[in-house]
């Protein structure tokens, strides 16, 4: 593992650090912020998982996360969105390829050999994590932005004993009824819808829900409202009984200034689950 | 003036602007946040000067300021750097033109058509923010980061009735004996450094201070410490019996991790000042 760079920030230390992925096949870099408190003793971690187009560093540079995450003596994880690299497969659209790896194992060439983030947020990162940083690995919690707020829902809905709590601003609700969702399946995951249902947050909240508290923020304003069916996965999660809120911001837009306002309340929301 | 964008944050509005400017020569972007409370009744203006590289872009994205500006009801103004565009004089060096404008009137070849950031921002955009917002321009402060910690520091004691409170992370704090500043004070003005004085923090301190409080913050670890001179302003405040305070944090260095971390209580320094 290579540290990229360290920087002092709210008491503790915004790091960034590559390391060669077997998941992935090939050089990944993440973003790890690390609170005062884990000078001392392992501190709690939450995951921040990014939406399409950005890297480990809009969300570590624009979402103002670690204000919050300070003052809650938590850990912070922001992981790219896709391999990288001149040897991996990529395409002309922003929202397929490298910055749009949608948080799925890919099967289909020529997609398969490197993109893996299934595997690399759910298994390998954390290995990594757990054996070079003073992490609880015992207190982990989920958040996501869109793509990574689908990327958030799905796997905590998948590893229930893992996540105390999971949110999402703005997430691609229900994928395998939308065109972000319905075209990258396709690509990552071949043609047999079967194959897509693990992946697609509306099905597995009808299906099994989770077991923690769920908190999902949605911009009334967003332009990308059709694409995300917030709807879906309201309707879903009320049915279901689910432990959680699903809150309509009014006026907000699908941008960090939106994940900027309410980031305060989702550290908080996962901090009250992390210590309880 | 032609709106950029406009995205909802923290209750307010964060737009962002274009608009010809006369003492630019050409067309300025600025940035600028409005609290919740500006759709009611005026509310007081925070000046935020940026610094080498920046466009009105970086702290609008990464300062994390709108969070505690929307918690005191205050605006905030992000303006550019420098003239931009092609027929605008450049250097291929970071710190000389374009993204380098220093916050003085260029008087030399061939920057003075166009690089006059000291009247843009003392004149022309105080004048175009009251005419179109609703800024209460009798309670104005004023703050910035490097270069445009300078500016802010220079400008607010030159203009002590407009100003409440100057607040500045990591200034540039006495250019005419720095590299930065010796460099750009001899290309904008010209050789005679009698031109450059009324452009100098550390000396404007020693000579006629400013008439209300001072807060300069700066981080122990800092790359460019050798550069930004702190200790002759920290010296010179202190000579002067400047009410205010000068800090050195401990650890932290020049990037906007440094600034986020600090940024609350800048606002809130300067709430105090603006709502006494």
């Amino acid at each position: 593992m290579e540290t990229k760079s360290e920087n002092r920030c709210h008491g503790g230390v915004q790091g960034v650090y590559s390391h060669a992925s077997q998941a992935c096949g090939g050089a990944m870099t993440f973003g790890l912020f690390l609170p005062e408190e884990a000078a001392d003793a392992p501190v709690p971690l939450l995951w921040y998982l990014s939406g399409l187009t950005c890297t480990h560093e809009n969300a570590m540079t624009k979402a103002g996360a670690q204000a919050w995450a300070a003052e809650q003596g938590i850990a912070l994880c922001f992981p790219d969105t896709s391999p990288r690299g001149d040897d991996v497969a990529d395409d002309e659209a922003f929202d397929l390829g490298q910055g749009a790896g949608f948080y799925v194992n890919a099967t289909a060439a020529p997609w398969a050999p490197h993109f893996n983030m299934w595997d690399y947020i759910t298994a390998e990162l954390p290995m990594l994590l757990g054996r070079n940083f003073a992490l609880d690995m015992e207190r982990q919690s989920i958040c996501g932005h869109s793509m990574g707020g689908h990327g958030a829902l799905t796997i905590a809905m998948h590893h229930p004993e893992r996540f105390r709590a999971v949110s999402a601003f703005a997430p691609i609700a229900h994928p395998t009824q939308s065109d972000w969702g319905r075209k990258q399946f396709t690509a990552y995951l071949g043609a047999d819808e079967t194959a897509w249902a693990a992946h697609d947050a509306t099905l597995l909240m009808r299906e099994r829900g989770f077991d923690g508290p769920v908190l999902v923020d949605q911009g009334t304003d967003d332009n990308f409202l059709d694409l995300l069916m917030p709807e879906a996965l309201a309707e879903a999660m009320t049915a279901r009984r689910q432990e959680g809120a699903f809150r309509m911001q009014k006026g907000y837009d699908h941008s960090y200034f939106f994940m900027s306002t309410f980031m305060e309340e989702h550290v908080a929301f996962h901090a009250e689950a992390l210590y309880r």
